[in-house]
């Protein structure tokens, strides 16, 4: 089986170019064409790592999926459609380029069903733990640019689907919520969205302290694939959790899950009771 | 000491909110203004790997410094103006807060220095080898874009300051040459332009390789601060490399370091004599 160990660095990446089909691959920089007037350029990246985010025997094809997916889900998360990616890879010299080939199968298959091209990137070696981290830019138009920081009260919070279940294998074959996120803006007022990585009571807060409000969950409301907990802390959901006032919310039911209200009253609530984070955290607080 | 288990992945972010002033670090992506008419954007990432590019006892601001000024050279390299930066992060949970502080220092001076801003990010735990990923992005006009594939026979090879060294500590803190590569594209036709990242003798192989041409170097010529061998394969020299028509050239010696020319025949040549890589190579094919 060829590792990497036996075409070195440039022979790796001269294959790349040929996979991606991409011109500025190898170059010190790829080169985009400027953004369309009325247009926001949206920015995001994100790190996965072996032993954190995917195992050493996850399938290399789902690794790529799940590292391009979550970013795809920052992008959906603020209303926006998806352009350019590029990927800093860090391998052990080890590694099959089988498994490279199939990382970038992955990433270029949920990539490209949103319209998304893989334009750059660099490779590192390590000695341990291998990543992915992708950087990711994005297109909006200023009036579809939905931020965490405009829920209001009396609005109405929904989610896009199913929470839970995460850990039955769900992180590494979502679907990045692209096209609920567009049709969404194009239709309605959104008047806050985000997506859902680190559970809903922990994603919840963060929706609280970026729009100086408080929420109100009802907890048989909250649509699951198991048990309430799971759904209120499992993480990894990558669901859209998204505000609209009541007149638009109206016309939402029956299409997405109504999980509750936005109030005045600062905090997180679950049937009027104070919810904990209990989410996931990256950076666990000592007890 | 406090340490990033004791404020945990929110705490962490708040900080880093307040320390960098950016309105959209916490979101899910940065919101950025869309380029102007005439203009590309340059667009790059660039991993560095604790027991790779800097060892555990290297100063946080050194480790920051260095993980950006790459990327800056990258932009350099393209004849491009540096702006927007967003910056994925490994760490260990018993990191003491202030090293990723110190980080950040080190990243913003430098990126300050040249008029570019981090703009938001993410950062995960890793078990073992701490890493910083960032992605850049860079405008440049379409006129002064600098690609490698340029460089046509008779051109003359310059480079931008002495080369060899980067063991003794310039690798941790060089200034990337974005100043110089901006007023080369102001005032000259560059044919060809990339950073020496990987060695000069690996760097020439790979503007022969975009360009299809040959290059003849004269050793005598080529600004070393060591050995010439240092100054051929230690790498991690981050100056430019850039060829001009013979007019040009007249006006640059004695600001910059003529080393040879592009020459018609495939290769890399050593005062006519073939030059192997021997550069330094990520991944190391093994003999």
């Amino acid at each position: 089986m060829k590792t990497i160990s036996d075409i070195g660095e440039f022979g790796l990446i001269a294959q790349l170019r040929r996979q991606l089909h991409s011109r500025y691959i190898g170059d010190d920089c790829a080169v985009l064409p400027r953004s369309k007037p009325g247009q926001r350029l949206l920015y995001t990246c994100d790190p996965v790592v072996e032993g954190v985010h995917f195992l050493p025997a996850t399938p290399a094809r789902q690794v790529g999926w799940k590292a391009m997916a979550r970013n795809l889900s920052d992008i959906a998360a603020m209303g926006g459609q998806p352009r350019w990616a590029v990927v800093s890879l860090g391998l052990r010299a080890s590694t099959p380029l089988r498994y490279v080939h199939d990382l970038y199968a992955g990433m270029t298959a949920v990539a490209r069903k949103f319209g998304c091209e893989i334009v750059g990137g660099d490779t590192t070696h390590v000695r341990r733990e291998q990543f992915v981290v992708i950087a990711l830019i994005g297109e909006v138009e200023r009036s579809r640019l939905t931020l965490r920081s405009g829920a209001k009260p009396g609005d109405r919070i929904f989610v896009t689907g199913k929470l839970g279940g995460a850990r039955n294998g769900k992180h590494l074959r979502f679907t990045p919520r692209i096209r609920e996120a567009r049709w969404l803006t194009e239709h309605f007022r959104i008047h806050a969205m985000l997506d859902i990585s680190d559970g809903l009571a922990s994603d919840l807060h963060r929706l609280v302290e970026a729009s100086h409000v408080g929420v109100d969950i009802v907890s048989r409301q909250v649509p699951r694939t198991g048990s309430l907990r799971a759904a209120l802390t499992d993480g990894e959901d990558y669901e859209l959790l998204f505000t609209v006032n009541a007149r638009d919310a109206g016309k939402l039911r029956g299409i997405f899950f109504e999980i509750g209200s936005v109030i005045k009253k600062p905090g997180v609530f679950l049937d009027g009771q104070p919810l904990t984070e209990g989410g996931y955290d990256h950076f666990p607080k000592r007890r």
